[in-house]
């Protein structure tokens, strides 16, 4: 690790808002910064020290000239960035998810606002899943293992390389094992009084996320002797939750068969028999299938991937939503109860909705909204960088 | 009753948005009418037809000439509004709080949202609290009774006269009874694991509030083993949750004192002993206070009355959100949770935020956001009036 002493120094140009760093801002961008050939010259994943124009110390940054965020703000002070540092921001981290938390399944380092910028970490009982998606916590890797190890007791500490920042910071795609073994068979993870199968090993597109959490246990809460559809169903996440709530049937529909597999796994370990049935296919071909087949349910959840995760992508975003949403309402019983989720961080609450309300007029269908949920606690924000409020679910009653 | 036959009509202008009306548009401003002096004599509460330029029906509506909104949609239809049509109304709020709470604690009726405009009925186990705030559901007051009473089973219907809507609709102030005999004691109400004691004869000022009810959910998770002061207490809505959620001690703050004697008997039949006290005086006054005596806590909460209900008063109610947060930051511990609501109508969530963070980084904190709530699917929203999203809380870690 690096040393006080041997630090590269950034200096902010003039221009620069010095007073936002020093009130919280995490990020320092490359038209900031004095951007010299020295610095740009410096590794990327390097601790340096972050000056003003006028050379007073403002924070201990981690680099990488190659990204247009050149500095990510690590501590407002001058501090070695060594194992002590590393416990003090997990046990802090750790304390929030127990205090809310009955079982240790959740994420437990949430990148900036934990105080770890470019850094994930998700628990699934005594397994974590680190991904390191920044060079200078990637370079921490084997401290920050025997600290994850030491602080919460997990016994196997996984990397998974899939994270697309990755590249951007000049990284491999290697997943690898950290500490212990790796597990043989998906991890069984409780939550909402529903069991999931987390394929951990295999990564994002059969893991599992915890951001629905709370969505999930209000759907759960309208779900009563009611028929349930989980449209984008991924292993189950709404449609367990449903069943642990009581739901008389529920359809899982996803394109991904792994995925579908997992729901299963978990509904076989709820013991839920015939109450628990899959279709695979493309989401929208099938919702359309199931109008035509005069299917309707209780309880319709859209949870689809992010339409619009940027900005370029937001008008085609928006009309997905739409779509989705008069899909699925044709789908909901008269009185019954429509779920719409978003992932994506450029559509803003009031788009969304918009798109939504555009979607269920189209259906022909008025709804009174009842719910609005976003990521749980175990996804805090920084309220300096909007864009973590990524995930938005409406419950709309038809 | 009005019959469909001797119904006023009511025209709208050529310049009027009648598809909004068609779309779930809920009323209909004094400036999109033919204002003529028949209508301007129609007595405020008398059910009308409502017909676009070129007299096509396009709903029931409930006329007060008086009022700048001179229409509110009753019924997409021409239909009459008679017991049957009461009833199928009640009957599917009902379902839907049955779905979602566990008892017969809640708002049952939120006036637009639930299809009956300007009307407001709380239940607290077998008694109903009625606020008829316009004159349309005022006038039909009898049978509405008999209707709440047969839907529900509940025994005893109070009048609650005082809305402020009342006198722009020429409505008396009398409470009265409707039904049954009056309590002539606080009603215990179970909700979140605490008792709340409810005065529901004395009115607002020591009634409950169910709409905080999800917040206070999410509080009492962050009590376990905690030192809690509730700033603007009432009755004890989130300082009783949080003793029910575990918490070390809860001091409520209030200026009212049969609001903290209530608060003191629900702690009572809590059997809280000395994990309980209150504190009766001004909460800005008591805030300074107890940060002068040093005191901090691991949870502290701030549910003020609404500074901004109205755009005029909106900056000087966000310098009072502001002013909340930076006092009731310093009554924080290090890594310690506050949570901070307003239910203005005119501050909207980014407003709000925005005056949050101001007034904690006045007191020199830094926070990270870990939730935002909003009102209970007991209170709907109908999404063409956004205005009905009154209320934000935001759980900040510091």
């Amino acid at each position: 690790m690096s040393t006080l002493t041997d630090r590269p120094v950034l200096r902010l140009l003039p221009k620069a808002n010095a007073r936002a760093i020093r009130r919280g801002a995490p990020w320092v961008f490359d038209n900031e910064l004095v951007m010299d050939r020295r610095t740009r010259g410096i590794a990327p994943g390097t601790i340096a020290t972050l000056v003003d124009h006028e050379r007073a110390e403002l924070a201990t940054v981690a680099v990488n000239p190659a990204s247009k965020i050149v500095a990510r703000v690590l501590d407002r002070a001058q501090v070695e960035i060594d194992t002590d540092w590393m416990s003090a921001r997990v046990e802090k981290a750790l304390s929030l998810r127990e205090r809310v938390y009955g079982a240790p399944f959740y994420r437990l380092i949430h990148a900036e606002a934990d105080g770890f910028p470019g850094l994930i970490v998700d628990r699934f009982g005594d397994t974590l899943v680190v991904q390191p998606n920044a060079a200078w916590i990637d370079a921490l890797l084997d401290p920050l293992t025997a600290v994850l190890a030491a602080v919460t007791r997990c016994t196997v500490v996984l990397k998974n390389a899939s994270g697309r920042g990755r590249t951007l910071e000049g990284l491999d795609d290697a997943d690898t094992v950290l500490l212990g073994q790796a597990p043989t068979a998906p991890v069984p993870v409780e939550m909402n009084g529903a069991t999931y199968m987390a394929d951990v090993v295999g990564g994002q597109k059969t893991g599992l996320f915890y951001d629905q959490r709370e969505n999930q246990a209000f759907a759960a809460r309208l779900a009563q002797g009611a028929s349930v559809v989980d449209i984008f169903s991924h292993v189950g996440g709404f449609g367990l939750a449903a069943a642990a709530g009581g739901a008389k049937s529920v359809l899982c529909v996803d394109s991904s068969a792994p995925a579908l597999e997992l729901a299963t796994k978990g509904a076989g370990a709820m013991a839920l028999g015939d109450r628990f049935a899959t279709r695979q296919g493309d989401a929208f071909a099938t919702m359309e299938a199931l109008a035509q087949e005069n299917r309707r349910f209780d309880l319709v959840v859209c949870d689809p991937p992010a339409f619009a995760p940027a900005k370029p992508a937001l008008e085609k975003g928006l009309r997905a939503y739409e779509r989705v949403a008069r899909l699925g309402a044709a789908l909901v019983k008269e009185d019954g109860y429509l779920v719409l989720c978003s992932c994506s961080h450029a559509a803003d609450l009031a788009s969304f909705t918009g798109a939504c309300l555009r979607g269920m007029g189209r259906a022909g269908r008025r709804a009174t909204l009842i719910h609005t949920g976003f990521a749980g606690a175990d996804h805090p924000q920084l309220p300096q960088l909007a864009e973590s409020g990524y995930l938005k679910a409406l419950f709309f009653r038809l």
